[in-house]
């Protein structure tokens, strides 16, 4: 595998080309863009911009809407659901989240459920768009089934990931973001071009039969929810990606479950959908609407020192916290440029090519 | 094993007759009741009576405060910091919902984070209690310190449940209510008592490695966060365990990780306590502030419908609704009885001699 590294400006510029190429307005493009390069500043390589050429093809099939009317259905003062009218969801989720911090900086708190939206990036994105503003700031999505709950032999889940967010002192931010499956898709993805088996645990082939064989997901398989067996707790997994799904969809009126659309474009959407595009969910909470935001902060780093002076069982090993590795990453890439696969810059300059658009 | 069975009532007047012996008011000790025989009733008999004799203890060595002045200390419109004020968590906790519910009735949501508790029983009580109120019902505790975070080899976090209720249409509510450890300490406890070994993944030993003898928790040992090793996902029981203790007690003013005072009467509390006592958090939120409850909850019963419906792995096994056993539990138990085992009725009889209540 070779890498080419970029600096982040570089690709900041063409991603933000290639969302004006397809009508994004220029506001919406460069927002979409700063979705995606946080991802890859972060080390989130999955959800950067190796996935600029899949919202093409949505867009292509006329499943994203590129100039959206996104706006508030139904609210109350502290909540609210939005229609992201089909537009990105990089664009539609931070629409929702500043809805959800205005009116916690009015009410102390905003909950927002999502729904006609398509994928939004990573979860710690948008709840980082809280905790810049004191609070502490949640976000969750539905995505694709490829998931089975416990003693399931159906794919009726996303890797539905939950995020929380906590503005510290002088450490950064503790940000829990995860899959609420055991491993993310992209896990299996590197097992298969590096021909590796993965652990026992995270996928079942498509007798429901636990596998090592990263291909069997594309093979009628299953990824297995956080807990892996009954045993180890996967109803428990299955019980987070259930309350993803229903805050995001079942609340807003997205589709849920088994009736997800698909984020690739060559997997058409259910015939018989049961709501509009994908479900999100965000929350904002002012760290002062229950103590002094100083003390919250003089605390949590502490929590956070405590954590870290951790015995471990390893010399070699700390305790990390959440969000610690993400922020390493960002200040490494904002200095050292971004590295991406030789695969991924074929994908993007092929993109330029058919759009028209200066190549990396 | 001998089993007693006992009407749910006779033991509700038993444990009302126990904390108004230790001082509660009638209202508080009714309530107080009414959490532990919800366990009992829902089948979590390690969370209902067979705890009592545990809490009275407490109050002997005056760590529960059977009188307390439970007040709101700090507030928003939608948020609020609850003073248990070192009383029952049993009466703190629905205390502390009926505020979120209050606020969430005016204003859509209601949020209140709690310290100086003690325990709550189950988490899946108060979220019920907003759940009857066509609300979103979300509770979480932090609590004695018995999980290591991936690769520590320390008890920093205890087993800190988080619960997610949702009002359905014609079918029981989806309560999700979880530790956030791969096994909870009472399943432990279980194969101590049958001399059985547990599953790799659930404890590790005082040396840090993986263990199948449930004795090493007692040795020094530690609980696993869910997902038991960083392959499968550790570090995310991990990150919703710190969740939750954030937002319990870094939150409240409570005292978080390995400073939250034990449950049991006999270990001491720590000598520099970070805060006051342990940490809860409740969210109530109104489904009508998102869209019209019924739809809600058509869709959750179509949600239900289909997954409890799925194709399985076995032919003997089906998906289980977050929540459904416990209710089967509960409608089962009040017309039978609740089952106890004959060490639990001579702990409660010996409790009851030494207060000077009727015994069972």
């Amino acid at each position: 595998m070779i890498f080419i590294t970029f600096p982040e400006q570089q690709l900041r510029t063409f991603t933000e080309a290639v969302f004006l190429k397809i009508g994004c307005p220029l506001a919406d493009a460069q927002l979409a863009a700063d979705v995606l390069l946080k991802s890859d500043l972060r080390g989130i390589d999955s959800h950067g911009v190796a996935r600029l050429s899949g919202y093409v093809r949505l867009w292509e099939k006329e499943r994203i809407n590129a100039t959206p009317n996104i706006r508030i259905v139904h609210e109350t003062p502290t909540t609210a659901t939005v229609d992201g009218d089909a537009g990105l969801g990089l664009v539609v989720a931070p629409f929702a989240m500043k809805v959800a911090i205005e009116k916690a900086k009015v009410y102390g708190s905003g909950w927002v459920s999502v729904k006609n939206s398509n994928h939004f990036g990573i979860a710690g994105y948008h709840s980082l768009l809280a905790v810049q503003q004191d609070m502490i700031g949640i976000s969750m999505t539905n995505a694709s089934p490829l998931v089975a709950p416990t003693y399931a032999n159906e794919r009726l889940l996303g890797t539905n990931p939950m995020c929380y967010g906590f503005p510290a002192g002088k450490y950064p931010p503790v940000i829990v973001d995860m899959a609420t499956a055991a491993a993310a898709n992209g896990k299996l993805e590197i097992a298969q071009r590096a021909k590796l088996p993965i652990p026992e645990g995270w996928a079942q082939d498509k007798d429901g039969a636990n596998t090592t064989d990263p291909n069997e997901l594309k093979a009628g398989g299953s990824l297995l929810p956080l807990g892996s067996d009954k045993d180890h707790g996967s109803h428990k997994g299955y019980g987070l990606s259930a309350t993803v799904d229903i805050l995001s969809a079942v609340l807003s009126g997205a589709n849920y479950g088994p009736w997800v659309p698909p984020f690739v474009a060559f997997l058409e959407p259910s015939a018989n959908p049961v709501g509009q595009g994908i479900g999100h969910f965000f929350g904002a909470m002012r760290v002062d609407g229950f103590r002094p935001a100083q003390d919250f902060k003089d605390h949590l780093d502490n929590w956070i020192e405590r954590f870290k002076s951790a015995k471990t069982i390893d010399p070699g090993k700390r305790v990390i916290i959440p969000g610690e590795p993400e922020y390493a990453f960002e200040n490494e890439r904002k200095k050292n440029g971004i590295p991406l696969i030789d695969a991924v810059v074929n994908d993007l300059n092929e993109l330029a090519a058919k759009l028209g658009v200066a190549s990396l």
